[in-house]
């Protein structure tokens, strides 16, 4: 009574080898387990020859992806290749002959996810994508799943191993953000071009995907706001710290009467929060919701066996669900575009909290100035405190936390503190999430 | 094509309201997400009186479980009462009318989980018990599912919020356990008769359900190693913290080449990890595994709506795989007494590292003795320390860490040095666990 997987695999990489390894080392425990036999039919890579050896003789090995395609024994699609295309070509035509496709490819979904979503809806067919969020953490699986019952409030995560290295690594050493990215290229946890990384957009693909499952939207890239790391000064660092905060970037989808808020930042996180102490390049996700209330998931975010780890278990879903008709099936992200909730939060409108440091000069009157036009804007502080620049600087740095306030009230007051003759340098500003 | 799920739900505690509670709020939330309709069709509960005016009117309340079981449209039953009779009997008759389970009620399914599991299995209906086990944190589903690839190594777990609640306040004061006891009481975190939270055994039956799934065998309370927290002493608390460790009750289960582990026993954990940082009433749980590496779950442990948030998320499940055949569903723990792996590890074979102290006369030679007695046991000792004891009782303390050691070696090193002359008291042991 065991279904059969015949799978299709793209891409030998890391995961791709992962992938190929566990299936083969835990095949009988796999099998037993989940009375699913699984069995690599054929791989498709860039350069056959580099991974013949690695794979067993009887498994071709072949250069061109449509050989996957076009095989008619081969009823998963597992896409590993990652970036646009040929993946997306790919993944449309498997789909177009009705195979399942498991994917990592985060980018893909987040850009192109409404056509293939779409794509495999019609067809029948389901795209699982665990490995595509956050590694081995099955954070898919737990918010459609594990907490089906619940209407979700918001998810703030670190799914970004190389941002949370490099911010982890600045803490620990007082660093510059430019001085650490280059000894993590060295160590192999950021890539010899890290824009991505750095800039957040892998983040932004990743909190995008968790919200359309979370609230049951269309992925819209259009729509998240996205800041990297790279402009994160080490004196912040170390100021937040002082203040009982770590920064961490954050990927955080929130719903509130306004509509769907989809953002990338660094964040100031309280010390005592668990996701604060979050350290090199682990993951993890919170995540509000109604009834079971406040949860977290922490493991590896990326590495061959632990994101393999999640591919196969999409593998498994699929062989388990792929008898029962689609609508039993663990919903793939809607792609109809009149969802009510489709109703996104102009960035303007979001509410949270914000640490600010504001460069003055060292002469009486300018904190009245600063905390006037703060209230004028309808913002209270929580927090003021001074700090001596350093001397050859001169003048001082006022950080100042407020309360929750909305983003377009801070940048109105930003705005106008920058006029004023005595602020003088760019104000930096940070946002802080208590996660409560 | 939605399947329609008519519920028989048996207890209305503070679970019981929270699954009624949270299946009519969310009804069209769930319904829309999951392609299933969940309706509750009766309630049985002892003083229906009580509960008659929170459930609406259309519905029965009555005091008899067998009208559950005698209901023909009754497809799935919830048992939210507790303890083993009778929902022990509302279960297996249940199952025999072919109706699916879904339970709460880890003592139930730990001490009788084999003719259960076994009844469900020979009627081809589920049992399904993720609120259980930490209470709204997904971890049977995240065990079986999302790490369906992977050898699993171990799982730790703090999955007893009475416990934590009191293992955290006892470090944060510097008070006794008996003190904080009864705030926990006065607070609602600890029952009038606490002995099954604090003895450890709440937590064994959690922990034996998770290393039934996660090893593939079947449950077997007599081979769990059971201690609790009542005994401990708020000095080891403080020491363990200045050696940079914390104490927490973990429920364990190992494999190794020896067989299965299951013990229960407060233990020291480096403060560095997550684990440690887990205070209050949070449960959280560690899962070493050999593709997807360590990961964590954490969130709340117990209560109403969190708990029914897995109870809900249960029913889902069932509703999806009701009509696959139940090979393909996740299984139920083994009820075969034959599988290889069903070879439990003696405690006394058990490997971990050890925290000692040692009460003893402050003079020469007293720490020669000690030190050559835990040598010839083939101990090494990793880190010593001695303490002044308070004034009255004369003499100094040894706090003494060990390497990784043979339970059966240290005991017997315990037992040699309680026999000398110049040990002044008994010697505490408590377990450290490395979580690496």
């Amino acid at each position: 009574m065991a279904t059969s997987l015949k799978l299709g695999l793209a891409g030998f990489g890391n995961v791709g080898k992962g992938t190929y390894d566990v299936l083969k080392r835990n095949k009988n425990l796999i099998a037993d387990r989940t009375g699913t036999d699984i069995e690599v039919k054929r791989v498709v890579v860039r350069n056959p020859q580099r991974v013949r050896p690695l794979v067993d003789a009887d498994i071709p090995v072949t250069s061109d992806w449509r050989d996957i395609v076009n095989d008619p024994e081969v009823n998963v699609v597992v896409e590993l290749i990652g970036g646009i295309e040929p993946a997306k070509t790919l993944i449309l035509e498997s789909i177009a002959k009705g195979k399942h496709v498991v994917t990592a490819n985060k980018a893909l979904l987040a850009e192109c996810g409404n056509e293939i979503f779409e794509a495999a809806q019609k067809a029948g067919v389901n795209v699982a994508f665990e490995a595509a969020v956050a590694g081995s953490i099955p954070i898919v699986k737990s918010v459609r799943e594990g907490l089906a019952a619940d209407d979700i409030e918001w998810i703030a995560g670190i799914i970004n191993g190389t941002c949370n290295f490099i911010l982890s690594t600045m803490r620990d050493t007082g660093r510059t953000f430019s001085d650490v990215l280059e000894e993590a290229q060295k160590l192999g946890y950021a890539e010899a071009d890290p824009t991505f990384d750095i800039e957040g957009i892998d983040t932004a693909h990743k909190i995008m995907l968790l919200s359309a499952i979370a609230f049951g939207i269309p992925v819209n890239m259009d729509k998240v706001h996205i800041e990297g790391i790279s402009k994160l000064d080490p004196k912040d660092i170390k100021y937040a710290e002082e203040l009982g905060y770590r920064i961490k970037l954050l990927g955080i989808t929130k719903k509130s009467d306004k509509g769907i808020e989809v953002r990338v930042h660094p964040s100031l996180v309280p010390n005592k929060k668990l996701l604060a102490n979050v350290e090199g390049a682990m993951n993890a996700v919170v995540v509000k919701a109604d009834a079971a209330e406040s949860s977290l998931y922490y493991g590896k975010g990326a590495g061959g066996e632990p994101t393999a780890s999640a591919v196969i278990a999409d593998l498994v879903d699929i062989a388990r669900t792929a008898e029962v008709h689609a609508s039993q099936r663990p919903k793939m992200p809607t792609v109809s575009a009149d969802k009510n909730v489709n109703h996104w939060t102009d960035f303007g409108d979001i509410v949270t909290s914000y640490y600010l440091r504001i460069p003055v000069e060292d002469k009486p009157g300018v904190l009245a100035d600063i905390t006037r036009i703060i209230a004028d804007n309808g913002v209270s502080i929580e927090q003021m405190i001074q700090k001596e620049a350093p001397t050859k600087e001169k003048g001082t740095e006022v950080i100042l936390l407020s309360h929750s306030a909305k983003e377009a009230d801070i940048q109105r007051a930003i705005r106008t503190m920058q006029a004023l003759a005595s602020v003088r340098g760019p104000i930096v500003l940070l946002r802080m999430e208590e996660l409560n």
